[in-house]
């Protein structure tokens, strides 16, 4: 594991591939990245020599320093495995195969990588790729090939992020920014020749700057589920596991075959396997933002399946209803008792247009102050498990410290609150308000109601362990 | 239905309802909207007289001017019946009632909302609401009464909106705002307690400047149903209408009873009968945005389930494939043959690395010239009938003019296209380049899917009733 912890941090890296001539190929993107953007002393090598930005390249992995902790091979498939070898002669124990052209190109393709594994396994090198976009760990290294100006700088976090697919991992770290949550490392997993989601899972499972392991997974080859699931049955214990699994369709597994060369899958017997190790299953990539960002909180348990709602508009409580119940989740009707508790802390003249039955519609005259002291009551009931809260800022009573203001009332109380937002820039000092004091804030009610799922997912598992 | 004209295009309009001594009463926020920001003459009223934002207060309906066209009605419950019954004697066919109070606060509202029906149909007066914002049509009219900087100015356009939900209804506003998808005018039908959603289906289908009617429906009362889908059977002859019904579960349809004391709804009844008779059904607020979006374009038509996809990237392939699944959407493989004809066209050094099974994979070496050449080869192929393009701007080859470059290949081609670029303001220049040039874009993978769903709905149903 010790190699996997070097790769992440590595104290001098080396580039092999740059070119001379075209200073936007691949090697020289993340020589760039590496030497200058993230200031680690790196070595640019190609067999020709010569000078890449100024500096010296070196020939070989074998005449270059002693001291390299890293090296990131980009050079054409042929000429992976003679590097990889001198890599092992040298004693580098961490090393990423950007390149492509191996199992996912047809049988020439999979008996090179037979050998690169061969050779990586022989020397003890923890090989990730080939055929990745490698590693990105914010403020520390960036092994992606693109363009820093094209994807987004994530700020540093505790989700980590895997994926069997570069593009699906690149997207999530623009939409990551775009929410934010904070990423601890994002891995391009490629291939999973040699190293495999597994070994990611357990290294971020025991790292203590980890809070949430998010997974993009098309499929893996014989046996490798079972470990796939067994390692997450010991991490699950200790955080929460997110798996979206890609290929559910015939034409989905087809291009999956065609994209990383997975056989079959798990699919058949994945929810229910992820299910019964603990494993947090994401049917889309709403569900994962969804599920990444509620985690990012370490938010408080939901014992049961019951959620109280507040509203400040009729319809946003049907929809939410809707959605709640297609999670299973419910929204108890609420006692004439509990009812007349809430209505008595309205504002005098509109007591009587609210309704308090859950969900709860304060309507559009309520203020800020209506909206705390209800949640404030409601939250004390011994019926519910969790409060939605559904924030309409158009109500003219409704200001911009609501946010904080509702967050702090929450804060007396033992039950997980999420909240929904309108995902405008206007608001933004509301989501903040939310978020700054703990409760996570959701783009669209659906959202709200998947934090909830997710929260009740894995207090469910950990009641079944005995942990809660 | 030219009382419906006139409500939506009033030459004079008076407001029932402003307060001479608080500016941020629902009457005053309407008032100022209509008079300063819409430029209508518009008269205050008010039993106490004097003067509102400098403007003459009179004190009733029937001492105002005659010219009045629409009044809008916001004060106590109690007070609607006299204010109306004015109205009436004024020969005043347009009202608006915004106060609450009435079926929605139970048994005293309902028997209150059958007295103001009764003056209403007595005077042929075509009364919305009451409990309702209102109507809003973008540079004409605006009657919400919430404050202007917390509702988005929609951009004027093709999508007529009616919402039985007003916050609801200014959700969408902003989304559709967001989305660059023009609005013909925006409707909250409130209890409905004369006017209904199916005179306002009835009036946008024939209106030429409305493309796609997009409602949002929690119940009906007894017969209205019927009405409602034998109007849109007419309606959908000439134009999309697309349905989102709230209060599918317990609590959905416990909080539609406290919201707008609608009955029991029509839901288990609803898909079939909305299949039937062309309604295009969206199950949540994602594929509201979808179907409105790409029904805004007008689409081509997709005459049977076959998409053919390009990607730059193997995940996104894979998820797309997944997502058309679930809509009963295929993607079928491409024959050798064809698989070679797009080979043949790529660059060469990417050739080997690319897939073209279905979805396509150019891989994240691809530039804009492989995405054009490979697409307009696709697009000839007789086994697919629509193309659905996942833009990856993350790679390096893919330039800011890709959207242009290949909605101009698109253009050649009889067949529909939808896109997906992600929803970055970096990528804002691709995105115009795709919608200037009649290209809808997708802001998720899965809306993209959604979008060719809803074609192809529309042009099945066409299909059955012999249009196309």
């Amino acid at each position: 594991m010790s190699a996997l912890k070097t790769m992440l941090n590595p104290k001098v890296t080396a580039v092999v591939g740059v070119s001379t001539s075209n200073p936007f190929s691949p090697g020289n993107v993340i020589f760039r990245k590496l030497a200058f953007e993230h200031g680690l002393p790196t070595y640019p090598i190609n067999p020709k020599g010569g000078k890449v930005e100024g500096v010296d390249v070196y020939k070989s992995i074998a005449e270059a320093p002693n001291d390299i902790e890293l090296v990131v091979i980009s050079v054409p498939a042929k000429y992976v495995p003679s590097v990889l070898e001198q890599c092992g002669e040298k004693g580098i124990k961490s090393v990423i195969v950007v390149s492509g052209g191996f199992s996912e190109v047809g049988s020439s393709g999979v008996s090179l990588q037979a050998e690169i594994v061969e050779i990586a396994n022989k020397h003890n090198i923890s090989m990730v790729g080939p055929n990745c976009i490698g590693v990105y760990v914010p403020d520390v290294l960036d092994t992606f090939f693109l363009p820093s100006e094209r994807v987004a700088r994530s700020t540093k976090g505790h989700a980590a992020i895997i994926s069997q697919s570069g593009g699906w991992l690149i997207e999530r770290l623009e939409e990551f920014a775009d929410r934010r949550v904070g990423i601890a490392a994002a891995i391009s997993i490629g291939n999973a020749a040699q190293t495999k989601v597994t070994d990611f899972i357990e290294h971020f499972g025991n790292d203590k700057n980890v809070n949430v392991i998010v997974c993009y997974l098309e499929g893996f080859s014989e046996g490798e589920g079972r470990e796939f699931v067994e390692a997450c049955k010991n991490i699950a214990q200790k955080k929460p596991v997110v798996v979206l699994k890609g290929g559910k369709s015939e034409a989905g597994h087809r291009a999956t075959q065609s994209h990383t060369s997975s056989l079959a899958g798990i699919q058949a017997v994945a929810s229910a396997a992820f299910k019964q190790y603990g494993v947090i299953h994401a049917v889309d990539e709403d569900e994962v933002m969804a599920y990444a960002k509620v985690f990012s909180f370490a938010p408080k348990y939901m014992m049961s399946d019951r959620i109280g709602t507040l509203s400040v508009s009729g319809g946003h409580g049907v929809i939410a209803s809707d959605e709640a119940s297609s999670y299973g989740l419910e929204f108890p009707l609420f006692s004439e008792e509990e009812q007349s508790m809430m209505r008595e802390v309205m504002t005098p003249a509109y007591r009587s247009i609210a309704s308090f039955r859950n969900p709860c519609d304060l309507t559009g005259s309520a203020s800020d102050i209506d909206y705390e002291k209800v949640l404030d009551i409601m939250l004390s009931f011994d019926n519910i498990d969790a409060g939605l809260l559904l924030l309409l800022p158009y109500a003219p009573g409704i200001s911009l410290q609501i946010g904080a203001r509702v967050a702090n009332v929450s804060k007396q109380h033992p039950k997980t609150v999420v909240a929904y937002v309108p995902d405008l820039n206007k608001y933004e000092v509301i989501t903040r308000g939310f978020e700054l004091n703990g409760i996570p804030v959701a783009d669209t009610i659906e959202e709200a109601v998947q934090m909830l799922n997710g929260i009740r997912a894995r207090t469910r598992y950990l009641q079944k362990i005995g942990v809660c």
